[in-house]
This record gives C-alpha cells, sequence and structure tokens, in this order.
C-alpha cells in the first residue's frame, strides 16, 4: 500500500499541522512539546482531562479535544508513546486549577513518561485512569494489563461530560474508571499495515485469514482462521464480549461501537453492524447511541473492532450530553 | 483485499439494514423500491430533495438524508443506478407539496432511470439538476458531460438549506445548479477496488503507480505516474482546479474538501489538506469551511479527491446554515 505523504520523518508533523488548520475554531498547538489544545483552554475552576498516545489511530488521540471531550493531547511518533516534555506540556495545558485527569492507553511508553511527567508538571492535582478495554490482550483475571483501544472514546465522553458539570476532580477521575470497567472491545485484523518509512507491515495476515483480537500495533491476537462470513465472525466477537460483561448487568442498555480500522469500508461496518444490533437485541440487550465509523485506527490496516459499553443511568446520561468534537458530535 | 460481507448478493441490502439501525432518528426505509426516506418526512409546504446512485460509495448517497440535507434517496446495486421503481418512490418520498429537485450525479443509468421515474411519479412539479465537478471526466468545453463525485455533498447541503428557508422549487434548483457550476473535484487513486463477488481490482494499478483523474467506478484519468510526495501531487491538483475556477472569483473565498476514497488513512488526508491550505492562501484564497475525512467513496479504493466550491455571499450563507446529517452536521 502506498503512502500519500511527504517523508516519514515529517508524516506526525504534517498531518498535526492538518488537523490544526482544518478545526482551527476547536484545537490549536501547544507552544511546547507536540502537544494540541482544546481553543479557549480549560474554563476557571474545571477539571481539566489531557491525554495522548502514539499517532497512526487517528481519530485518536488528538480528534478527541473539544467541548464535553478531552482539553489537551500529548503526540508520539507513530505507534510510539509522546516524549516527557509532551505530557508535562499536555497536563499543564489541561490545567485550570481543579485538577486534571490524565486519561490514556494502557501501553508501557505512555505510561513510563505520564507518570514521570505527573512529577514534574506545574500542578500535584492529578489522577490517572487507563483505558483497558481489549478483552483479547490479557484474560479477565488480569484485566487491569489488556490493554487499551477504541472504548477509550467513552471514557473521553462520559468524564468530559462529567467536568462540563463542574464535578470534582475525584468525581471526574471515577466517572472515567467506571467507564472503563463496563467498557469491552475486541478487534479483528483482515490486513495489516506498514509504518513510514517501512518496507514491510507490521504483522503478516495471508490472503485468506483473519486475526481476531489482532492489537492496534500488530500485537498478535487469540486465532488466525480462513475468512469466514460477516454475521458468523460477528457472533463469535459479540458472544466474547457479552462472556466479559460486568457483574451488574440490570440496566441492560448498551452503548455500541463498530468501528473500523482504516482501510474497511463503511459499507462493510454497517453490515457488521446490523449483526451485532440484531444479536444484542435477540439477547435482550438495548442499543442505545449506537456509533459506526473510523474512531481508533492503525493507518491502512483493514478490519473492525467492536466495542460494548454496559451502561448505568449515570453514564448514559452523561453519553448522551451535548457534546463537540470533531468526531463525535451530540447536539 | 478480503471483503467483510455475507454475501455479494446480500451486500447492498444488509448496508442499508445496518444504516438504518445506527441512524434511527434521522433515516428510514421506503415502503417501496429500494429507498430511504428522511425521518419525519418533508414538511408539508416545503420543496423535497430526492436523490440516489449505486450503491458502494458511503456516505454517498443514502447518508446525506437529513434536515438541511437531501429528503429521500433510491439505491442501486454496488455502482449501478438505482432501478426505474425505486426511482419513482424517491420521487414520491420527497413530495411535501410544493415540488421535488432531483439532485443526483450525471452518469447514464442514473439518468435514464429518474427522467423515465419523473413521468411516472405521483407529482409534476420536479426539477433536476446533475453534478458535473470532476475536471478529469471531460473538457472545460463539454463541462455538462462531466461525471459528478464528491462535489455534490455541497450542492446536498446548499440546496438543502435553501430549501428550509421555504423557497420556490426555482430558487432551490437555482441554488443546487449554481453550486454544481462552482464547484470542481480532482481525484487522485492509488489503488483500485473490487466488486463483491468478483476477483480482480476494476482498474489494476501498479505498486508505485497513482492514477490522476481516476473515477470513482475505475474510469480512466488523465495520466498514470511513478508515486510522488503529497506536496508535489497536491500541488498538480490544486493547480488544475484553480486553472478552472469560475469567471465571478471576486469573492475569494473556498470551501475545500480533501475527501478519502475508502482506504486513505485519515492522517494522509491531514498531510493533503496541509499542503492544500497553505497553496491556496499562498495564491491569494480564504479557506473557509473545511472539510476532512470520507465523504463520497468506492469502496476500499486507496487515494483521495480535493474539491474547491468557489463562494458567493450566498452559498456561503447556505453552506454555514445549521444542518443535521450522519456525515456533516452544522451547529
Amino acid at each position: 500500500m502506498k503512502k500519500f505523504i511527504n517523508a516519514p520523518e515529517s508524516y506526525v508533523d504534517d498531518m498535526l499541522t492538518g488537523l490544526v488548520m482544518a478545526h482551527p475554531d476547536i484545537v490549536r498547538k501547544g507552544k511546547q512539546g507536540r502537544t494540541l489544545a482544546r481553543c479557549g483552554g480549560v474554563p476557571k475552576g474545571r477539571v481539566g482531562i489531557a491525554t495522548g498516545g502514539g499517532a497512526g489511530h487517528l481519530p485518536l488521540f488528538a480528534g478527541y479535544l473539544g467541548e464535553g471531550f478531552a482539553d489537551s493531547c500529548a503526540v508520539g511518533n507513530v505507534f510510539e508513546g509522546p516524549n516527557l516534555q509532551s505530557c508535562v506540556d499536555a497536563i499543564n495545558l489541561a490545567d485550570g486549577g481543579s485538577g486534571v485527569l490524565l486519561l490514556y492507553g494502557n501501553y508501557g511508553g505512555d505510561r513510563m513518561n505520564f507518570d514521570m511527567a505527573s512529577k514534574l508538571a506545574a500542578i500535584n492535582d492529578i489522577e490517572t485512569v487507563l483505558a483497558t478495554d481489549d478483552i483479547a490482550s490479557a484474560s479477565r483475571e488480569e484485566m487491569s494489563q489488556r490493554r487499551g483501544v477504541a472504548g477509550i472514546v467513552f471514557a473521553y465522553k462520559a468524564a468530559g461530560a462529567a467536568a462540563r458539570t463542574g464535578a470534582s476532580l475525584k468525581d471526574v477521575a471515577d466517572i472515567a474508571r467506571r467507564t472503563v470497567a463496563r467498557t469491552r472491545t475486541i478487534g479483528l485484523g483482515m490486513k495489516s499495515c506498514r509504518l513510514p518509512g517501512a518496507t514491510d507491515e507490521i504483522s503478516e495476515l495471508r490472503d485468506d485469514e483473519v486475526e481476531l483480537g489482532l492489537g492496534i500495533h500488530g500485537e498478535p491476537g487469540l486465532w488466525r482462521r480462513p475468512m469466514a462470513s460477516a454475521d458468523a465472525l460477528v457472533d463469535e466477537m459479540i458472544g466474547r464480549l457479552l462472556e466479559e460483561g460486568p457483574d451488574d448487568m440490570e440496566h441492560r442498555r448498551l452503548a455500541v461501537m463498530v468501528n473500523g480500522l482504516g482501510a474497511t469500508p463503511l459499507e462493510e461496518l454497517y453490515i457488521a453492524f446490523r449483526r451485532a444490533g440484531n444479536v444484542l437485541t435477540e439477547r435482550g440487550l438495548d442499543v442505545v447511541m449506537p456509533l459506526v465509523g473510523a474512531f481508533a485506527t492503525s493507518m491502512e490496516m483493514a478490519g473492525l473492532s467492536v466495542t460494548l459499553c454496559f451502561l448505568d443511568d449515570e453514564l448514559e446520561k452523561l453519553l448522551s450530553a451535548q457534546a463537540n468534537c470533531p468526531f463525535w458530535s451530540v447536539q
């Protein structure tokens, strides 16, 4: 697959410049590090939300800055966590005087730099919540070891809505933590992707093969099997997600995301969503707030992920609250 | 490239079912033909807008139903115009008693069926406007022969906004016609796509080759050359679009769309937009209303198109008016 780029070394900065030019009312570049900040900054007295991660996953992470979402983002090289300076700057950019929630995916490099940055930032009032929604990445007994993938978008939305109500740092962090605890994702890779400047794909899949649970950086999944029908594959994905539901399921209402990993057409995402919705309804679950599109990608990786967020009354209200970022707008 | 589908013959209907399930407040299936209609229908006394086209181009065409956009859509098989019955039904679904604008792309099959449907529909008050924005598809002297591609989205938005003001059928059609007359698109294909059930791609591009002006059904473009830098390719695309500007350019304000053809990552679209915005600014033009994303695709085709809409005061106002469809929301 050809890439429409100038040079591998300018990939991230060219992309961020374009992103800021395309959304000038929502996002601006930070003055230091490689950071973006929400236009207008964090209103005084409101909890700020800082995030970050490697490039190559748009709309993650930089796309989720906006009113009712995150406030700042540190951006790393492709598939690499942001550097220390960028993490420090992202934290400071999210400071409105009432503390900062760090909300990002559970990856070693990101954790190391954000943890160190928390000690170096200008403020002390910081809480950290890690997204750990990828059920293929570790067993249920080791849930805290799981990687974060598309499900973080629900945590941005819920925590961002809580921050807008003037909630305390502890309460905003609790909301983010509860959202993560009630969110499960599984991916299915159909074709891998290539780092800018590299000649080989990060994971080689045969022409007739798909991989359940393939990670968004090519981490190995649960199995490789011959390509099957959309319905059969969705059935397996939904089955595994439902086995993982939280103990408290009395609400029986779900937010559902069918997310394209990059190169899979919207047509196929709707074909997947049709089956997901039907299966969940047959199981007596109510699908509210469907999201179908590209929310967390791996450049030109083909395939999709399905995310279920097992709602409770408060989460449903927060996810439905008015909000606006370039990739999820609720009017 | 594998496809995430059930069977070639259920592709379109599975996709439409998923689309309606994902946007239940915006769009519903029509009772006859293969049609979609905006929920709530056309308010009495308002001009309705019907559109249609082949499947495989999502968000085109079915994704642009909503308040301030189109009201009904006839859907054909993949890359085939909708059948006669669907065209008739789409016209009737857009009837609010004040006439219907038919707005669709300039393709022979679509034209034949919509023209015949206009005679068979329950109403007489119909005007037709064809999108003809693809500058690679015919020379400037034969502008009316050009095919319609991504630029039709601007025509939906402007005509939809005009209809919402209570404008007459003639005025809504004039707005659509003027938007088309002031809109130019050029595409660049990097990799082709495959029809569901087919074994070969619709157009074979070598690994090191790109095609300027490749049509969204694989129609041949202007040239094939070795892949070059993003900036060099955007420069050529913008140069050709500006040569084609309307005679009346005193406003010097442009709406700009960088549209992914399906498999090209959002990162690369922003890299393209960065250059497009810079080049246009250097030429003394103001870029307002940037749109970067997937607005008109060819399934898993890789590449992008750039569309310029040369604004005037009225078009700018109509394109900025509040509106809501799943793929373009203005608050």
